[in-house]
């Protein structure tokens, strides 16, 4: 569940920070107690979501050091809630002074002035991309945990053509639980183009699909009604900047097959009940089956682009923005690791949870 | 947000009730006092939510009345919770004797009984689409109160392809926003098949697409982070039993254009600042900016065939299980007033929390 | 943690009914699967809290039969919501008709009005004493789950002068915790009238302090910061209609005591740690340290008086209000199971939640 | 409404910070866009609540910066959330390494440990009264939108006996709502000491009671049922390190006195209806009826003595700890602040969440 600037229940995180402020950050509360933290292996997720990942670079380079200040003592967490920073250190605020009294299309600039009669037009705002790094702040710890559960969350751009096609015969022997690494439950086959190695031409840019794969979620994660395990995904997911589709298993594509073509017929595997097929992506009634949880996530093109572009300025007379500094032409690279966080963060969630289901 | 069986902030629903218990019915917290309350329409929404819709029907008629006991009088409501059941009548029970032990294909009984060490096995249970009667409920009183704020939400089944063809050759002038009433904001053009005038052959069943426009929601709505009202709309949507997956505005299909061509250019409309286009579905940065909103969701076939099908039994035996009675072929025209309730929902609460945005 | 008509967390009740609609109920979400429910020992919670307890008599004679909807099948719990409804029978609506346009001194009449600017008149509405049934049904649950977990709660009206003599020369021999049954943790020695006896006099009404002890609490239930255990108590007793205070342990009487003097010292029992005096009431820090919880509760005097009294109509006009039927001149007999009930609600939630501390 | 370690739900803190870890901090969710921040009067209620207050000193002298790190631009609200820290810097931590497997009376070393198996015994770790300085900062910025709203809260430590005695004599001459400043709603008259200007003897500490004040707050604000305006209240105060009682209005002492007595009767005041007396405390029905809201909270002495005191180790050992450093003697002029600023985050969570109680 989320409201506002948190997400989660029994283990949540309370973000904040605007792009160009001081700091951004965020309170981590529910840890579980005891852990042994790996501050390590956190910078290498941090690593992950900075600019400059597949080829493609941004302007902003950002050391993305994250300082925790409470709630661990000798790497040890206490459960007690984990506050954390990370300075924000290459502004260049004056970069956006031109962008004081205008809204460009398709940001929240206009949204943020219409809600608060107020906003901070400097690199986005909160509205930046910058505030999911808090997001994989929250998202490492929570997979340190899950990885001492057997738990692993595994997300990556959907790419493999060939792969996809097999995909869209849907049959036991190529059925979404089959393809890893590559493609995860790729949905839309013949839809999707390969922009993988693309490069930005022209100074335009371009979005993608992530699929993502969480194997080792026991059966019976997840809630009945509102709290499916699908929903809470969704919500956690399309909370991602620029994310505009979610789907779960076959998703979409499940409006090509009739209801024989696509049932996961049982079978015993290693003496447990499990399905031959994982058109259902792991969730069945909102609650996990014990098979590979499988999601998309579609992100639409980086909206700035390398190129002038029309905007509006509070007086509504159009106002042309010249192109500043240098920008991801694709955000899918960076939201690999965002998308794992934010799953990570629900599964851990709901593991903790679910511990109340029974006496 | 939602957390077990409760959905919304400031206006929120409870539900509870299983298929085959003695009733099944919610809380509804937080509704406006003053408001009067039209029991027709409302009824009129439980009507178009039961089984028989376009064609197809059920086996199950309930007459689904609602019974209201409190937060409402003389037909006014108090501001008080306003709790309300809706008995089970026609239920058959023992027509579900042979499940008690077996999990079937593609639905929620092994998941449960995973999760809880028990479940009601008869017609579904909790996990039953039955519970879906409570969401109507509370989305019509919330229709009711955004009707008089000028909010309105349609839901209808993806068909037309004529116009999804065009939809398909993204341009300001036949942007999603110009295609309503027969497809909404439909994205997915060359996949979907139209299964509108579908009859089911040999007990099989199908899925399919729904389109929702929501018009009249003022700039401002939604919030940052992780509540921003895409997330929500997409949580409240994926709980829904059936639903598998959820895009906004162009949705997946931003996959397949560049960033130049899905701009949201600015343009001033009746005096107000306004979009030409509507790729991003009325919402940007997770902010309403005034514009419909629109999104899609896909519906996995119905799991309950009217053939034999596979099961399994708790102890890991194969089993048959023969179709009994009559069940629809396709869920779709009934998640339509579904859709429309949970939008309604996150719509009513988001509005209400919006009042705080500012002092 | 409570938001308008929800309390807890993991285990929650949603309630809804005014006094004289046609029921009041509510929503039990997170009750733990697997449990047998005693209905025989609900509907004895029930009869405890109606009126005619203690030989003090009000008019209304409700059977208060509870009919549980959901959640529960062959007696046992499902793990989903137990939705339940208590019909109101014995009305009189119109006995309340005089007071459509007064407010009652002490009531909640003019507050209800000025919030929700409609409010119903009849016996309290939403305000009335009688909401407190749907406490004890989820009370009633919660302690039959406790009762497995060795947690006893034992509330009683505060009335042996002897004892409370003894308490106010603190000692270890005379702490809190050897004083049961007959007090608790009495702590307001001088001041407290011993009213157990009264009767109502001219039909006038009387308070008391209701003390409750809470025995085979674990150490480490209750959480940091606001969340503490003393905290959640607080607002849930303090939830309780004509509930005016609330201390735990020596509460108020710590100001007439040096630091020295009420310290619990430690001591090994039975191979555990444990301390001598229980001047803290089984609290530090907001986490329980495994002794007695024990709290006390004040009641104001019955707001209806069986006398006539001045109110006021929303014109401003001076009314006098004729008493009508027969009211309890004390509610401190009937309260004792209301705070059992929600003392049951915090410590049930808190046992769940405390699952998660440690990983 | 609370949860482990967050308060507040429009307007939120979420908190963190150990004693001698790095920093404390937290997360503002919900502060209104557009408010201009005084950080003077910021930084003025910080003071207030450092040791040294009333001429009782600790040893520990932090200067208490609050880094503002987002939510705010130029001085003004933005509506994102406010992330603060304040750096910890006096702490000599090694002062405590004799307390680390050692558990002091009456403090939450044992329990901290028994929740989560692992504590931080520097200073109190997480248990720590400095984490108030957190709320301290909350509760200045909800002061400063409160203000604006014409509301005022004012807590003082309870001394005037004069004063006090007055109280007992229940009059509407000299009811609770004509005491300020000295005692506000003063319910303990025989009972309470008057330690205001004691000094510590022997190293031995004190407690005290705390009267607060709020003004200014119109009728209906709170909510029905669970949300009394009073039971979060009474949250939000036990939610302070060494709270140990609350009541509102006259509280305990209603006990005291018959139902006939203590009716707040009606009276036109300026045209609007209010009440001769307020023994209500301003609350009626958990909803506010616009007179001042009046309660008391009571303090437990300090537990760390001046003066030798008697442990226990974690293998059962009787240990004798010997002071170090300065302690604060009572804890009540240092909380003081803390008191108002929880009042603070109540009283303006509910005025934005009364603005959803009518269409």
């Amino acid at each position: 569940m989320a409201h506002k600037n948190r997400i989660g229940n029994l283990f949540s995180l309370t973000s904040f920070g605007e792009s160009h402020g001081p700091a951004i950050g965020g309170v981590i509360d529910g840890m579980p107690a005891g852990v042994t933290i790996d501050m390590e292996q956190l910078q290498h997720e941090m690593a992950r979501r900075r600019p400059g990942q597949g080829g493609v670079t941004s302007s902003r380079s950002e050391p993305d050091e994250v300082e925790i200040l409470s709630g661990v003592m000798d790497g040890v967490t206490l459960g007690t809630p984990i506050g954390f920073i990370i300075r924000n250190r290459d502004q260049r605020s004056e970069d956006y002074d031109h962008l004081k009294d205008v809204y460009r299309p398709s940001h929240a600039d206009y949204t943020y002035q219409a809600k608060y009669g107020i906003r901070d037009h400097r690199g986005g705002g909160r509205a930046s991309a910058r505030e999911t790094a808090a997001r994989v702040v929250a998202g490492a710890l929570a997979k340190q945990v899950l990885s001492q559960l057997g738990i692993t969350i595994t997300a990556s751009q959907v790419s493999q053509v060939s792969q996809v096609s097999q995909v869209s015969q849907v049959s036991p022997e190529n059925s979404p639980s089959k393809l890893e690494g590559g493609g995860g439950s790729m949905t839309h086959p013949s839809q999707y183009h390969d922009n993988t190695n693309d490069t930005p031409s022209q100074g335009d840019t371009y979005g993608g699909v992530v699929a993502c794969v969480i194997k080792g979620v026991p059966a019976g994660i997840g809630e009945p009604a509102f709290g499916k395990l699908s929903a809470q995904l969704a919500e956690a997911i399309m909370s991602i900047p620029a994310a505009k589709g979610f789907e779960i298993g076959l998703g979409f594509d499940f409006v090509n097959h009739r209801g024989s073509e696509v049932l996961d017929k049982w079978v015993i595997k290693d003496g447990k009940i499990s399905t031959m097929t994982n058109f259902s992506g792991g969730i069945q009634g909102g609650i996990s089956n014990g098979n590979d949880i499988t999601f998309n996530v579609a992100f639409k093109p980086v909206a700035t682009l390398m190129q002038p572009v029309e905007g509006i300025d509070n007086q509504g007379n159009a106002v042309t923005i010249e192109p500043r500094g240098r920008h991801d032409a694709c955000v899918v690279p960076r939201a690999i690791p965002v998308v794992e966080a934010m799953a990570a963060i629900v599964i851990l969630d709901n593991m903790l949870i679910n511990r109340a289901s029974r006496l």
